[in-house]
């Protein structure tokens, strides 16, 4: 294990992102344990999750400062930990989330599931320091800044990555410009593709409906594209992303803000598929409100699945009777129940082969520009914002 | 088709059964149309669902009087419509749900799921009369008794039934002691088993806890024996039902009306399990709050089915964040998902070598004894009643 000590630049968040509160700072970072990597990040993409985490006052489950949040990294190993057998210095990397490798989740190919995946991924330790308190004797050093955010805290050009969050693509990619966009892969584009692929297992007799079509929903229509689905209803209130939707391949997309008046949501989407509604809905707005819709206009036996992250106290009221007669299926899941450590070259087989355009859906910002990729991540203008330093 | 005249007796319900207004009456059939059978019943099981529908006021949604209940019939043919193919006089038949072939769950294999179900099974027309208001001329006699109940009513001797709850049984059954035990298999015994067969395709791998031990949660537990699941959890008020459990194939027992204090339902059920809970639960009760708490203790990615029918208001609040991180799935599951016509031999076959011993659950009644069956079903001490005419 090197015994170095690594600096660089991160995007420290000392508070609440929409009070200013985060702020590039020149950090240095802890010496790695046995089984962790030291990063150099070269992009990292943006996901609707940090802001969750960087956006609350501390104290809210999940909520403390200061941190260095981002969990769609993209980089090159410069050291790794003695028993680390991933990668080795040098190797280019994309990062994801991070799994305990022991539960019965990890044991049985479903990380996403791990039973500490809160823990891990959520409620890390302190990793990094500001460099200008480092003294010439580095062991004095208390590090106080949060790191370990999905076993990665990306948004800094070096970090400490956790092995089980650090797929090697080396051999798998052209070069650096195709790292850089493969950021988001580990995260917001395997959610929304394993989500199709791997949770609702689609073919080509499905229906699909996405709702929200941001990174992830637009990431589902792809899916549902490559894996041939005969109907695929992208739906949204912005209608830019409606028609990037349908040049990723949805055959229907519905603006919910501008029905006619008379027609609900479920109607729409009914009449889209053969008047019986999708075999397979996927909710990625995390409004219980869409939800539940999505369970009515969902057809017998279909799968209704939770992929947006819904605020911790709420709930979704399923009628029982309904229910059972109807034959439905409400799932949760997370990451697209991947394995990023074989979805991920997956991902980039199918990009490479033109089915995966994750390119249509990404725009480049440098790290002092993150307040204005955050801006246009909300209006809608940018489906899928990465950092680049 | 016979023009013929049948008569016979029939449980006809005026009101609800607690205000004792189900009477045995001397009946007479409207003529059959083509697609329909007359069948003489020679036994029928008492389900939850006779009780349900004979037991409210009428408007209640699907009460109404005077009717014809019982849905587990078994009995000969004894005359067929113009275009029927299933079944010739003089045939043994067991009776199931009814289903439209029309829409798109009946093409598919999936009749329980009929778009139709609710108007086909819960809501039929008048087929019978008392037989004391038949006047010389059959054509004035105004039919006035609701029958069809599942496509067949079969609290009768004698009944019409929908050839798509027709199950023919020739060739495939020793003998008339046979057929009576094997009236139940068309919904408590095909629920119960084809839960766990079709609807969770359940393996030796999967550990299965079954809320509400009466007919259907029993043959669920015999079920999950005959895929050989590795842990059968059967939970229960009723030390009887415990023991039955036991003896059908259950690992674990739990009474949970009599945990220790301090011990949650969750706790117990966690503790045969390996600690993760099981990886299917069944609520056969359609009490909201134990399928609560099935949502709570089955592992991650676990299926939590509902079979029990919950009262038509009834909701179950899901906590949508935890779902989503956990991967669990709630499913709705009706009739188990069976294609009766296949089905129902599967069970008669596993039946004769010994795998579904149904035996153990029935007890039979005389029709005039109905009162005391369903007493006996209240209580427990019966698990499956059967009239025998």
């Amino acid at each position: 294990m090197s015994s170095q000590q690594y600096s660089g630049k991160a995007i420290v968040s000392h508070g609440p992102h929409k009070q200013g509160k985060w702020r590039i700072e020149d950090i240095t970072l802890r010496p790695i344990a046995e089984t962790e990597l030291v990063i150099e990040v070269i992009a990292s993409g943006i996901c609707h999750t940090d802001i969750h985490f960087g956006n609350q006052e501390a104290g809210n489950v999940g909520v403390f400062y200061p941190r260095v949040l981002g969990h769609e990294g993209a980089g090159y190993v410069k050291a790794v930990g003695s028993k680390v057998t991933v990668a080795q210095p040098g190797d280019p990397v994309l990062l994801s989330f991070a799994s305990c490798s022991k539960c019965h989740s990890c044991n049985t190919g479903h990380p996403a599931y791990c039973t500490d995946f809160n823990d891990i991924n959520f409620f890390g330790g302190n990793d990094f320091v500001l460099s200008s308190s480092v003294s010439s004797d580095a062991s004095d050093v208390k590090h106080d800044i949060g790191g370990r955010f999905f076993g990665q805290s990306s948004f800094a050009n070096v970090t400490i990555a956790n092995e089980r969050s650090v797929v090697n693509v080396k051999g798998l990619i052209k070069d650096k410009e195709e790292l850089k966009l493969f950021a988001p892969l580990g995260c917001g584009i395997q959610t929304g593709s394993g989500t199709i692929a791997t949770v609702a297992g689609a073919t080509e007799k499905d229906a699909v409906a996405v709702l929200g079509l941001g990174g992830v929903g637009l990431s589902a229509i792809m899916a549902a594209r490559l894996l041939k689905c005969k109907i695929i209803i992208g739906i949204d209130r912005v209608d830019g992303r409606l028609e990037l939707a349908k040049s990723l391949g949805a055959t229907h997309t519905i603006n919910s803000s501008t029905l006619p008046s008379g027609k609900s949501l479920g109607d729409a989407v009914r009449e889209a598929s053969d008047g019986i509604g999708p075999s397979i809905s996927i909710d990625t707005t995390g409004v219980a409100a869409l939800t539940r819709q999505a369970v009515d206009f969902t057809r017998n036996q279909g799968k209704i699945i939770q992929v947006g992250t819904a605020p911790i106290e709420a709930t979704l009221d399923i009628p029982l009777f309904m229910f059972m007669i109807t034959g439905k299926q409400f799932m949760g899941a997370i990451e697209g129940d991947s394995q990023p450590t074989k979805f991920v070259p997956q991902m980039i087989k199918w990009y490479q082969e033109g089915k995966l355009p994750v390119n249509k859906l990404v725009k480049y910002f440098k790290a002092e520009d993150l307040a204005k990729a955050i801006e246009e991540m909300h209006t809608g203008e940018t489906v899928k914002p990465i950092i680049v330093w």
